[in-house]
C-alpha cells in the first residue's frame, strides 16, 4: 500500500526488517533453516509463520530441510523426536502441559541446532510465536533454553458481538464476523486474528453477545459457526457460543424453557448434537441467565444450578464446557448490589457439575476504572470460578482513551483474598491452586472490531495483548508486558520504549483520577456510559442510578459498606474485612467505595477529603497532559498515520478527562458547599450544561432509530 | 504490512512499479522532475501525488525543481503563466471551462516539457490524475495534448449513512463517517476518500441518507461537518447535507414546518446562515420530501414547488442548491407507480428556482436491474434535472455479485428520448443541452463503506469509478472505463484485460437474465430486498409487493402499460410511445415491463414466452458459471487476497443466481402450467422452500432488534 492507512493491522506480529548489522549477522548465523518434522495444520502454520517473519526480518527466504543442519530451527512434536533428544528433554517435558513448550540449543548428531517442541502440534506453534518474539525484541538467540505452559486452561476471548453486526460496548467499528457473507467468504481478517491469538496463547473464543439470539444455534448459523470454526482450529482455538436460555421456546416450539422438563432437557440435547455433528471440538456455551432481562432458570423458579447443570449434561458427552455468569443483581432485591452475585451464588457452592465454570467479573459492579476484587473469588471452593475482564473500555473512555489495562488486571489478579490464609492471591484461584476443581478459565470482553487496526486506538491493540500475557501467565507483571509489546507494536529504541513504558504503566491511575477517584465508581452517564453523569437519579431501577453508588449529601460522599451500612465487608475474609472497615486502614484508593466520608474529614495528607477529591481529579488531568507532551516527543520513533491518530485521539482524551473534573466536582459541590482548591482552573461550562449533554449516536450501544 | 488483508484499499490509484524496462526508460527520459508555480493546498496535494506515484512507479523520489528544464512537468494555473505560453494555449483554454484542464507538451525558453494547466487550481488537480493514469495505463506520455473538462456540473456522491454509522442499503460494512470522533479524529480514510474522488472528477458529496435526520443541522454535528469540508476543499469537494424537512418542529421549537409561514421560512434562513458561517463552501441540501413517509409540503397543503423554492432561497445568498428528489409515490394513488412522479412534477415545469434541481432516477421504479429509462427526462425544458444512479447494489446482489454497473449507466444514457426529435439523448438532458436551465447535476448512490476495500467486493471499486468516469463524461463508452480501470487496479497484461473486459460487460446482462428478464422487475423479496419473492402479496401498502409488477396469472405475465393498461407508455415521446406499445416491435428486454404477454406467446426466435422466460433464466447462470471459469484462470495475474475474494464471491453469486432461476421459475409455473425444458436441471429445493427462506439479519437495512 502507498498511502498512509492500514498501519497498525498487523498486530504485534509486524517481523520488521532486522537493520542492526550486529544483530542480524548473529540471527542469520543461528537460524540458518528450518526442519519440520509433520505436516499437520498446525505444523504448517508455524512454519508459514516462520517463513514471513523470516522474510521481514531479513528481507530474504528461510530455507527449509530435512535434515539436522548447524543452527537449523528443528520443529517436532515429542512423540516424533528422535529418542535421544526426547530422551534429553525429559526433565523439561516433566514441567509443561499438554499446551506447553520448549524451545532449546540442542547437540544432536555432532550438529548444534535450536529444537522447539512439545506435547501437541499446539504446543509447537506457542513456542513459534514464543522464539520469534525473541527475535523481535532482539534478544539472544543463540543459546535459548525456554520451557514455558499456560497456567489457565480456557483463555477466552468474549465477543458481544449481535448477529446484525453492532457490538455492545464495542468502540472499534463493528463485528469483524460477516454473518451474511458467511460460510462462503473467509476474510483474510479471520485467519489474522485467529494468528493473533494464538501468538499470544488464547485458545477459544465466544463468537456472539452475552445478550444472546437464540437463532445463532439454528443450523442456517451454525453452518457459518463451522465455518469460523474450520479457520481457527489449526491455531489451536475452540469455537463458543452464548446460549439464550429460552431458545426452546424461541427457535424450537416448546411451551417452556424449564431447564427440570424432560422435553426442554431432551430439546436442548438434541440441539448441542447437531452442533457437535458440525463441529466435533465445539467448546460450548457462556450464559448470561436471569441478570439485565435476560431469561433463565428463574423464570420456572428454578436455580442457576439447574440451569447451568442442564445445559452442563447436554455438553458433557462431546467433551464441552458452561461458562455460567455470576453477573446477577436483582432491582427487587433492596441489598446493595455489589452484595448480590455472592449471596446468590455462593450457597451454591459444589453443586455444579465439572465442567461448569462459574464466569466472575473482576470486582463486585461493573468493570469500572477501579474497583476491589470480587468477593466471591476464594468463596466457592468446590466450585471452578473464571475471571471476566473486560477488554473494551465501556468504563474507560471508549476506544478514545489511552489506558494501559494490563495494570488493572494485575491488580486484581495479584490481590491478597487470605481465604486460604496469606498469600491466597485471586490469580491463585483462577489457576485452580486453592480450589478442589479442576477447570480453570479465563475471559476478556474482546475491543475488537472493523477498525482497520482491529482495535480503534492503536493503542487499544495492548490490552488484547495484555489479556492474552496474563491469561497465559497470571504472574507476568504489566512493566514487562508493556516493554514486550512496545517493542513489538513499535520498536525496540530505548529512548521510546522507557518513556512509553512509563506513560502506558500510568495510565491507568490517570483514568482512575479523572474519572473516579478515591473509591468512586458508576458515576457515568446512562445508557452508553459515555462521559460523567453523577447527577442521574431518574433510570427505572436504582441501582442503574449513580446517586445509588456516591450517596452524596451534605454531610459527605460515598458508599457505606461497612457493617454499619450494607456489610458487603463481610463477603470478604477476616483480614480485609478488619482492614477495609476501618476509615484509619481502609486502602485510600478504595475509601469512598466501602465509607461515607465528611467532606472534610482528614485524608493521610492531612487534607480534607473535599481537597484530595479535587487533587486527584486535577491531577489525572495533568496526567494526560503529560502523556500529550511525552507523546509529541515521540514523533520521530512512529510512522506518521499511528503518530497523527494517537495525538488527535491524546486531544480527546485531555478534552474529556477536563469534562470529568469540572462536570464532577461541580456536581459535588452542591453538597460539600466548599470552595473547589486554586489549583483547579475555573470551569469551562455550568453544571447545567453538563447536565444537558446528550448524545444519541454514541458507539456501543443498540442505535435509537431516528 | 506482511499479512495478507488490506490489498485493494489503493483502489486505481496503485501506482505500482513499472517493471517494463523500455517503458521505464522513456517515461524517465520524459519526466525528468516537476516544477510547481504556486502554494495552494489543491496545488501541493497534486505535487505529492505525483510524487507518491513517482516513488511507485519508479522507487525514487522525483525532483522538484523552478525552472524551466528539458522534460520536466510544470503545473500552474493559467493566471500565472508566462504570457508567451498562455497565449499559445488560447485556444485549448477556449474550449474548458473552469474545471477543465490541459496537458500539453509545450517549447519555451528553447526548454521542452509538459504542462499541466486550467482555469483553477482544481482544474490542474484533475489534469494530474489525467497524466498518472496516462502512465497507469503505460500509454505514451513523450507528446501529450489532452485537452478535457466536465459535461456535467455537480458530480455528486449521495451516502445513505444514518449517523449511528448503519448504511442504508449499504453492503460495504458501515459508514465511513465516525461521527462521534469528530471533529478531532481526521482519519486516514477521509483523505484517501477524497484522493479517490478527485482522481475521478466527483467534486460533491451527500453525506447523510436521504432518510434524514434532522439532528445533523445541529451545530454539535455542523462542527462534525465541517472538519470534513474542511478536509475535502482543497481536493476541489464541496460537502452537502440532507435536509429533513420537519427539522424546525424537531430540532428547532416550532410548531409547523409549513415551507409558507414566515417563521419557518426564517428557521431555515437562520439555520442556514449559521451553517455558512461554519462552511462558507457549503454545497447545500438534497431533500427526499414527501416519499416513503418522510415529511414534506405536502404535509401542509403546499406543493414540492413551495418546499424546494423555500429551501433554495434560503441557500440561494451563498450560492448553495437545493436537490429535490422525484422520487415520490403514495399508495393513496391507484395509478401505476411508474407514472406517478411524472404526474407529479411536470405540471411544476418552469416553477422552481434557478438554485433547484430536480433528483430522477434512472427509470421510472427503483434502480431495478435493468429499466427503461425514467419519461421526466425530456419531458421538463425549463426545470434542471439531475440524473440519480445507484453505485449500491441493492436489487443487483448487494456486495457479493460481480456486476459491472457503468454499462447499465450507458444504456441509460444513450438512449434516445426523441423529445426533441432524433438523438434527444439522456446524457444530452442532464448535460443541459435540451433545457433552458443551466444547472447540471449528476449523482450516484454510493457503495462504499468501512470495507477494508472501501466496496467489500474488489470488483464494486468498478463502479464507483465508472460512475465518476461517466459523470464528468456521459460519453465515454463502458468498454473503454472497464479497460481502464482493470489496468489501473490490477495489471496491464493483455491476457487478463481482454477476457476480464468481457467478463465485466457481461456480467450486467447476466444479472438481469438471472434475476429480471425479459422485463419483468421488482420481483425480490422484501425489506431486505435479498433474494427472489415473485410470491409477495401481503405487504401495506399495494405497490410494494412484486405481484402488483408481474401480475402473473394463467393467460400470461407482464404490467400492462400501453393504453390498453396504465398508459404510462404516453408519458414517453411519441416515437417510443408507438414503437413499445406493440408487441410486434416493443424490444424484447423491456417486454414484460409494458405487456401482459400470454404463456405460450411466440417471441421472435418463435419459441413461447414460457421458454424464453426459462431460456433467460438459465442464460443468466451459465454466464455466471463461465465467470467462474474466466477467473480462475485470472490467478496469476492477481495477489492472493483478491483473488480468492472473488473467487469466494463469485460461487455466493452462481448459488444466488440458481436460486434466483429455480424459485422464480418453480413460482410462474403455477401460472403457466407449462413443463420447464429440459436445459433447466432439477430445482434444488421446491417452491415452499424458497417462500419459507428468512434473513432476519440481511445487510442494508435497520437491525430489528432481538
Amino acid at each position: 500500500m502507498n498511502s498512509f492507512s492500514g498501519t497498525g493491522y498487523d498486530l504485534w506480529l509486524q517481523y520488521n526488517k532486522i537493520s542492526n548489522q550486529e544483530i542480524k549477522t548473529t540471527y542469520v548465523k543461528n537460524f540458518t533453516g528450518m526442519y519440520i518434522l509433520g505436516t499437520s495444520p498446525t505444523l504448517k502454520i508455524a512454519g508459514d509463520e516462520l517463513k514471513r517473519a523470516y522474510k521481514g526480518f531479513f528481507e530474504k527466504q528461510l530455507n527449509e530441510t530435512n535434515d539436522f543442519n548447524e543452527n537449523i530451527l528443528f520443529l517436532s512434536v515429542r512423540e516424533n523426536l528422535p529418542k535421544e533428544i526426547s530422551a534429553s528433554l525429559q526433565e523439561n517435558f516433566n514441567k509443561i502441559n499438554s499446551e506447553g513448550f520448549i524451545i532449546k540449543k540442542i547437540k544432536y548428531k555432532n550438529q548444534n541446532f535450536t529444537v522447539i517442541t512439545g506435547k501437541t502440534d499446539v504446543g509447537i506453534l506457542y513456542g513459534t510465536f514464543r522464539y520469534l518474539r525473541e527475535m523481535q525484541q532482539h534478544n539472544d538467540i543463540s543459546n535459548l533454553h525456554i520451557v514455558d505452559f499456560p497456567k489457565i486452561q480456557k483463555r477466552l476471548l468474549n465477543h458481544w458481538d449481535n448477529l446484525d453486526r453492532t457490538v455492545e460496548r464495542g468502540y472499534a467499528g463493528f463485528s469483524i464476523w460477516d454473518w451474511f457473507l458467511l460460510p462462503e467468504l473467509i476474510k483474510p481478517e479471520y485467519i489474522d486474528y485467529a494468528r493473533a491469538n494464538a501468538s499470544i496463547g488464547i485458545n477459544g473464543t465466544v463468537l456472539t453477545n452475552v445478550n444472546a439470539n437464540s437463532l445463532v444455534i439454528t443450523p442456517h448459523y451454525i453452518e457459518k459457526v463451522k465455518a469460523l470454526a474450520d479457520v481457527f482450529r489449526p491455531y489451536g482455538i475452540q469455537v463458543y457460543l452464548t446460549a439464550r436460555f429460552s431458545a426452546p421456546i424461541e427457535s424450537g416450539d416448546l411451551k417452556t424453557a424449564d431447564p427440570l422438563d424432560p422435553e426442554v432437557r431432551n430439546w436442548w440435547k438434541n440441539r448441542i448434537n447437531e452442533i457437535y455433528k458440525e463441529i466435533p471440538d465445539f467448546g460450548g456455551f457462556l450464559v448470561k441467565a436471569n441478570s439485565e432481562g435476560q431469561p433463565g432458570p428463574n423464570n420456572y423458579g428454578r436455580t442457576h444450578v439447574d440451569g447451568a447443570n442442564m445445559l452442563a449434561d447436554a455438553v458433557a458427552p462431546h467433551h464441552g464446557i458452561v461458562m455460567w455468569r455470576a453477573f446477577v443483581y436483582s432491582e427487587h432485591d433492596p441489598e446493595d448490589r455489589a452484595k448480590q452475585a455472592y449471596s446468590e451464588f455462593v450457597p451454591f457452592d459444589g453443586q455444579f457439575r465439572d465442567n461448569v465454570l462459574i464466569q466472575v467479573k473482576n470486582g463486585p459492579i461493573d468493570f469500572q476504572p477501579r474497583e476491589p476484587f470480587h468477593p466471591m473469588f476464594g468463596a466457592m471452593p468446590n466450585t471452578s470460578l473464571m475471571m471476566e475482564f473486560q477488554i473494551t473500555q465501556e468504563y474507560l473512555g471508549f476506544s478514545s482513551h489511552l489506558v494501559f489495562l494490563p495494570k488493572l488486571f494485575e491488580e486484581t489478579l495479584d490481590q491478597d483474598t487470605y481465604v486460604q490464609g496469606e498469600n491466597s492471591t485471586v490469580a491463585k484461584i483462577i489457576e485452580g491452586a486453592l480450589s478442589n476443581k479442576k477447570l480453570t478459565g479465563i475471559a476478556g470482553v474482546a475491543n475488537i472490531g472493523t477498525a482497520k487496526n482491529w482495535t480503534g486506538h492503536p493503542f487499544g491493540q495492548a490490552n488484547w495483548y495484555g489479556f492474552g500475557r496474563l491469561a497465559w501467565d497470571p504472574s507476568i507483571d504489566s512493566k514487562t508486558i508493556a516493554e514486550e509489546w512496545l517493542k513489538l507494536t513499535f520498536t525496540n529504541k530505548e529512548e521510546f520504549v522507557e518513556p512509553m513504558t512509563n506513560l502506558l504503566l500510568q495510565s491507568r491511575e490517570a483514568v482512575v483520577n479523572y474519572m473516579t477517584p478515591l473509591g468512586l465508581h458508576h458515576i457515568m452517564n446512562s445508557g452508553h456510559h459515555y462521559g460523567p453523569g453523577p447527577w442521574v437519579d431518574n433510570l427505572g431501577r436504582p441501582e442503574w442510578n449513580p446517586v445509588y453508588y456516591h450517596k452524596a449529601d451534605s454531610i459527605g460522599v460515598g458508599f457505606d459498606r461497612t457493617a454499619s451500612g450494607s456489610n458487603a465487608l463481610s463477603q470478604y475474609a477476616k483480614p480485609i474485612e478488619k482492614k477495609y472497615s476501618s476509615l484509619g486502614t481502609v486502602p485510600e484508593k478504595y475509601l469512598l467505595w466501602f465509607h461515607h466520608v465528611p467532606w472534610d474529614y482528614k485524608l493521610k495528607n492531612g487534607k480534607t477529603l473535599w481537597y484530595n477529591l479535587a487533587f486527584k481529579y486535577q491531577e489525572g488531568v495533568e496526567e494526560v497532559e503529560e502523556m500529550v507532551t511525552t507523546w509529541d516527543k515521540m514523533e520521530r520513533f512512529v510512522d506518521k498515520e499511528r503518530f497523527f491518530k494517537v495525538q488527535m485521539l491524546l486531544k480527546i482524551q485531555l478534552k474529556e478527562a477536563k469534562w470529568w473534573r469540572d462536570a464532577c466536582l461541580l456536581y459535588f459541590q452542591q453538597f460539600s458547599q466548599m470552595e473547589l482548591p486554586k489549583f483547579i482552573p475555573e470551569p469551562e461550562y455550568s453544571l447545567e450544561h453538563y447536565k444537558s449533554l446528550e448524545f444519541p449516536y454514541a458507539p456501543g450501544t443498540r442505535p435509537s432509530w431516528n
